[in-house]
Parts: structure tokens; sequence; C-alpha cells
């Protein structure tokens, strides 16, 4: 290795509100090494999530990030040194980097991963958001040919797949998205049957003409009035899946929940499920192969937005959190 | 027939805010006559649900409840007439006969049912209260050996039941009632583990203090806040099932929801379900034979409620809505 640092980004503060570029600070610190069951890797993609905001706010399906320490995220690395057996220089791993240059990952837990084409694909489509979106839409939402199916941040990493998932399963796909031009993405680029501006201020009736006969699946991605939104326009027996409530990190925690629950949720016999994809991880291999399978035959398109320089993380997660992104958002490291 | 004169209870005008016996009137009205195809019945038993609260405000899984009309409501009654093949004089039958003495029924969907004793057990353990705990507990909530379960409005017609079935199933069984007095009856004269008086302000810390490890099953009939509370106090993998949402049948419609919705549904990956025992009919014989060899091996107990008289319907129904109920409240008309 030519350098002994290791620029860093640190949450500096916990934001209180929203978040912004002045809560994280960089720093330069020496580089970590690896003990015995470790490896030392460069990071090359880091991914930037939606639930990256929620983890500063408190323990979740993990324990929240702390203030004055390096930021949290997964990334797509290359192991430089490895005191683990079955791994070695050269591999690729995906694991919980933070945001920093270099990291030194425990053994336990880190697979090899393919070098596949395009790299940024082990973050995408290959990566959380496509088995989020593959076990999310499939096992949760579950839809049957024909059903309609609705999902909130739809330009995003995950929504952006789910649609597409629900088309090739035979539904009719509506996505809603913020702005017209990601709207004209999922019409124009992806296939989706209809698109629907939140932005526009007539959310309620549009979906209404986007979805005259009612929501078979909702996918959500945003909770808040998103969510109840759709809620009441939910067929009897409908489904859906909570992925995330974007909607609710970035900011003060939401004063009320969304009206109808529990009272729509009886009366027309909903299931509405929660689901972490952690939860499915036995069965990757199944769902990657089905993805792949896709991808190769054109009917899955595959949208990135990549920021350059690890520098710019902040930038782009706060970007990420007012919606600027279409498709998954990462940071090219190296 | 010794009488051409059929009393009956009108719905006369629709309740804005809290329902009151005013919103009620008597009224003699000529014997219905049965056509063809109809049985004439005597009305035996009547039910009060708290649904018969919600029909007012509008259309649910049944169509409102109009001003001006007979208050819609489900009985026992007995055949007097019937021009129907398989349904003779002195048959019971169960049927939406509507607040008043004398009714005419369509012969579709009407069985006979058998004479057990008591009769009452027909609307209350045999009844919907019966077949929506044990359909509704078992095939939504699915508890497991061991699982904890808490039921709201437990000292009522359908948790009362669900509270036993559930400790049936051994599970340990949390009740929330209004009162210490009800609270007694759980613990003491049903078998629940722990009960807990929502009306004593501190049901956050209560709960907590019956169900430490938190919740596995939650058996919702009342939404609101109750449900908020349960809610924040579900364990992973927890499952949520909605039956009703009282708290919200009488008044006005509420301005939220309960928060955590879907957030908490999301990060501890929790289904909340919505059901109506309608969904389940075809498989009632399967309950009614279970919930028979429980009452009679005694390790099911029936609490019943009797309101003497239908022109007392309108009082009986306010103070359900009310709570002052313990077990399945009906009304005896003849």
């Amino acid at each position: 290795m030519t350098t002994t640092v290791n620029r860093q980004v640190l949450l500096a503060e916990k934001p209180a509100g929203k978040l912004g570029v002045e809560h994280f600070r960089l720093r330069e610190a020496p580089m970590p090494v690896a003990g015995e069951g470790e490896v030392l890797v460069r990071v090359r993609y880091l991914s930037l999530d939606a639930a990256n905001r929620a983890w500063m706010q408190a323990a979740t399906y993990r324990s929240a990030v702390d203030a004055g320490t390096v930021m949290a995220g997964h990334a797509l690395a290359e192991v430089l040194e490895s005191r683990v057996p079955g791994l070695a220089a050269g591999d690729l791993v995906m694991g919980d980097t933070g945001w920093q240059q270099y990291a030194v990952l425990p053994g336990a837990g880190l697979q090899k991963l393919p070098r596949l084409e395009p790299l940024t694909h082990l973050l995408s489509v290959y990566g959380i958001a496509g088995l989020t979106a593959y076990f999310g839409l499939l096992e949760i939402g579950r839809p049957k040919e024909g059903d309609t199916v609705v999902v909130s941040a739809a330009a995003g990493s995950v929504g952006s797949l789910v649609g597409q998932i629900a088309k090739i399963r035979g539904a009719r796909v509506v996505g809603i998205a913020g702005g017209a031009a990601k709207c004209a993405v999922l019409t124009r680029e992806l296939g989706f049957d209809a698109a629907v501006d939140y932005k526009a201020g007539s959310l309620y009736k549009d979906l209404k003409a986007a979805a005259p006969g009612g929501i078979d699946v909702y996918f959500d991605n945003v909770g808040g009035e998103i969510f109840e939104t759709c809620l009441f326009q939910m067929k009897l027996h409908g489904r859906i899946a909570c992925c995330g409530a974007v909607s609710q990190y970035d900011g003060e925690p939401p004063a009320h929940g969304p009206r109808g629950v529990p009272g729509l949720i009886v009366t027309r016999r909903l299931t509405v499920q929660g689901f972490i994809l952690h939860d499915f991880m036995a069965r990757s291999d199944e769902a990657l192969a089905q993805l792949q399978k896709w991808v190769g035959e054109g009917r899955l398109k595959v949208r990135e937005d990549l920021v350059e320089g690890l520098e710019n993380a902040p930038r782009g997660l706060v970007g990420l959190l007012a919606g600027e992104n279409v498709g998954k958002r990462m940071v090219h490291v190296s």
C-alpha cells in the first residue's frame, strides 16, 4: 500500500430535525490493521439508503449510529489483506464498512462475490435493493396476475424494481413519485402502466384515476400521507407490504399515524405486513438467479445514480432524502 | 297468533356524535306476511354488538342503516310460518331480523339450529362472538405455545373467549378492560394470567409490567390509543389481529391513526391483519365442534349479559358502547 491515511466521514452531530451536510465531518485516521479472523478492505462503492437516516434516530433493526463515530453504511469492498480462511486479496465482499476508504471487517458472514459487470449491479439489482424488491413484492405483497399494484418512491432503488417485477408477474402497475420527470421515467423507460406525481397536490384523485378499481397490493416505501391515501383505496383482502417509511426518517417523528388504522384494516380485511430483507437472506440465491435471468433477458432495467468521491457522501444522502435520485444511489469511493 | 301488532325499534335519527336512547323510537307496525321463499319468525334473543353502531356511520361490510328504518340486528328467532322447503314452524334460526318482535326473512341462507340449552349460547359462544374469537385468534393471531397474547375489550363477548382460547392453546394471556371489577372477572373467573385496567391512567406502564417481555399476539377490538400502546410493545414478528375498532364507532371519526404506523410495522416485521367472520363461515362446523367440546369440559366459561324487553334494546346498546357489559350482551325479546 502506498498510503497510510484513511479518510473517513463522521456523523459529527445527530440531527434534531432535517439532516444537512453540516452534521458530517471529514477526518483522516491511521490505516486500520486486520487482526486474526478479520480482513482489511478497500471500499469501492458505498450504498446510500434512506435507512441510513433512520439509523441516526434510534436503534431499529440495528443499533443507532452515535455522534462522533464513522457514519455506518454498506459498501462493496475489495480485500487487501485477509486473515480469514476462504478469502484472499482481490476478492470482492459486501459489508458494513462505514463511510471511509479502508475498513477492517470481521470475517464471519463475509462472502466472496462474483466479479460481475458492471460491478455497481452488486449494490443495486443484485444487492439489498433488488433482493428487497423481490422478496417484499413476491412474499409480502403476493400479487396475482391481473392485480393492481401500487408502489411509492417508485423511481427509487427498490420501487423501480418492484414495479418492473410486478409487471413481469402480470400485474397492472401504478408508480407514485415526486415530479413529472420521474413519472416520465416510470412510464416511458420502465414500463409502468401509469405514474402519479404526489407533488402535483391531488394525490387522492390522481391515484383514483390511475387505479379506478382500487388497489390489490400497495408496496409502501414512505409511510405518512401517501400510506394513508393508498389505505383508503385498498380493495377487499388487499395486502400492504411495509418496506420503509422514508417520509418519517428525516425530521421530527410523526405526531400521528394514518387515519383508517385499524378501522379500514378490519372492514376491508387487509393484511399490513412489515419486513426486513434480513429475514429472507437464506433464500438469496434463488432471488439472485431470477433477477440475473430477468436482467439478461432485458425484462428488468436497472437505473443507477452515482455520486463521485467519498467526500460527497453527505451531500448524496441529503439529496437522496430529498428525493433527487432516480434508481439506486451510491458513492464511487475508489 | 293472538296478536296482529309488531312492535319495532326504529333508528329515528343518525347520531352525529355519541349515540343516545333519543336516537331511537318505538313503533307499532302491522304483522309482516311471509311470501313465497320466505319465513315469518318470532324474535327470541336479539344480539347487541359494537358493530351495530358502526353500521349507522357508513357502509362497512354491509350497507348503512338509514334513519327512519327498523334498526338492523341479528337475532335468534323461531319460525312461525314457513314458505321455504326444509324449515318448519318451531325451528330455530339466526338472521338479520332487525329490532322488532316479528320479521320476515328470505329463506336463502337460513339454517335450522339445534335446540341447545341454554338457547342464549347460540348467540354467544356458538354465535358470532364465539366464532369470531375462534377464527380471529387461531387463524389471524396464530399464537404458539408460550406466546404472550394480549386482548382488548377483554371482558366483552369476543375478548372473554379469545383470552380463554389462548390459555387453552398454552399462551400467557393479558386482558385489557375498563375498571377493577372487570379485571377481577378476567383473572379470578376466566383464568387470565393478568388484567390491566386502561381506565387507571397508566396503560403503557401497567401493560409493560403485565407483559414484560413484550407481546407476540395482540387481538384488537378497540383501535385508537389502546391499539397504539400495544403496537409499541409488540415483539419482533408479532401479529395484530384487527377485529374491530369500538373506540372509533361512537362519536366523530378519529382525526388520526396510531403513531408507529407503518414505522414499527417495518422495524419489528409485524403483521397487522383485519378479518370479518364471514370469510371463515365455510368452516363454522369445525369451530362449533371444538367450542362445544371446550364448554362441555368446563375449559371455556361463557359470560352472558341479558337485557329484558325489546323496548330496552336502545339503552342496552348505548350501555354496551360505554362498556358496561361483561360477556355477551343480548336482549330477551320473547
